[in-house]
């Protein structure tokens, strides 16, 4: 088994994943929202789709056995194990913006758009280039009737994780995510492993 | 009121609208889905964004009085009249790949996303720059419980229609379906005016 890597709080991290390895992100304490995005190492133009994924998936309900695809529409990553089974592929990742529109009160943060950004610049990762993220352990159930979306705390528990496996050479952007909505109103380290 | 163009059956078109003007897609026959892309005409790195606008609206049914957002999270469009209430913006646009995928026994079509691509090529737009489209008229469930999503016929009748208002100055990217599941399987023009 790989090193466990720590995210800490409200931060993000940047790292290659090759072909054929396999990501493991763990939520240590529970109730933890982790935003996950990913680029061809050959051409970061080619980036993770929601749009294309949740088409071929015929769900927004992502887990064990689910391609997660490219704007290319060649997959990137499969989910290989998932002891959780909510996470969330709607909404794009917390930022100053949101922090204004919906926490007016509170010190606003660059949230995980802003740890991503920075996270990804060594690649050539601008703030335009991204996109819908993984959002790991984030919980947003969809009233089916009315369309209306919530931001519930995770149902992860300490311990509870995902992994994926690359299909292609990769860039990943990862964060231990900084929104009080999306994390129960804590904010708790992520972990992660490759193997 | 503006002069009506015509969107020919399994194409698309790309035009230009300033800040203050009113875009109404309409639908002429009935049950004809239209993807909608919107990029700023300062700069075509700001493009409209389903995750930022997902997340202000807090549903996927968006109507009369939303705000379309853009990755930047500035409002794009707003939609200030809508006859039929049912639109998508969780897929990207039919390609080649999605046809291949659906419809394997069909000759296939670059489909919306090939279409969009040349239409939008004197901007600067390239098919890594497509987002997730605003589907109008495309009618996508999603099922609470389980999370499915079925891509059904669309309810609109003939005559119906959806209008926006631009607020900034638009790069606008427009077609007539080109998905069987999408149409209730044929294929129709699109109108659009501009006022």
């Amino acid at each position: 088994m790989g090193e466990v890597h720590e995210i800490p709080v409200r931060s993000g991290a940047g790292f290659t994943l090759d072909a054929g390895r396999r990501l493991t992100v763990i939520d240590p304490r529970g109730c933890q929202v982790s935003d996950l995005l990913a680029y061809s190492r050959d051409d970061v133009r080619e980036v993770i789709s929601s749009g294309r994924t949740l088409d071929y998936a015929e769900t927004i309900r992502l887990t064990t056995g689910h391609l997660l695809y490219s704007n290319r529409s060649r997959p990137m990553l499969e989910i290989v194990e998932d002891t959780v089974g909510r996470h969330d592929f709607l909404l794009t990742p917390c930022s100053y913006d949101t922090f204004h529109h919906f926490y007016p009160d509170l010190p606003p943060h660059r949230g995980c758009f802003g740890n991503l950004a920075e996270a990804l610049a060594p690649w050539g990762v601008t703030e335009d280039m991204i996109p819908v993220a993984f959002n790991c352990f984030m919980n947003v159930p969809v009233d089916g009737a009315s369309g209306k979306l919530e931001v519930l705390p995770p149902t992860s528990a300490a311990g509870d994780h995902i992994t994926f496996e690359a299909r292609m050479d990769l860039v990943i952007g990862l964060t231990a995510c900084s929104a009080p909505a999306s994390n129960g109103g804590s904010f708790k380290p992520i972990h992660y492993r490759i193997d």
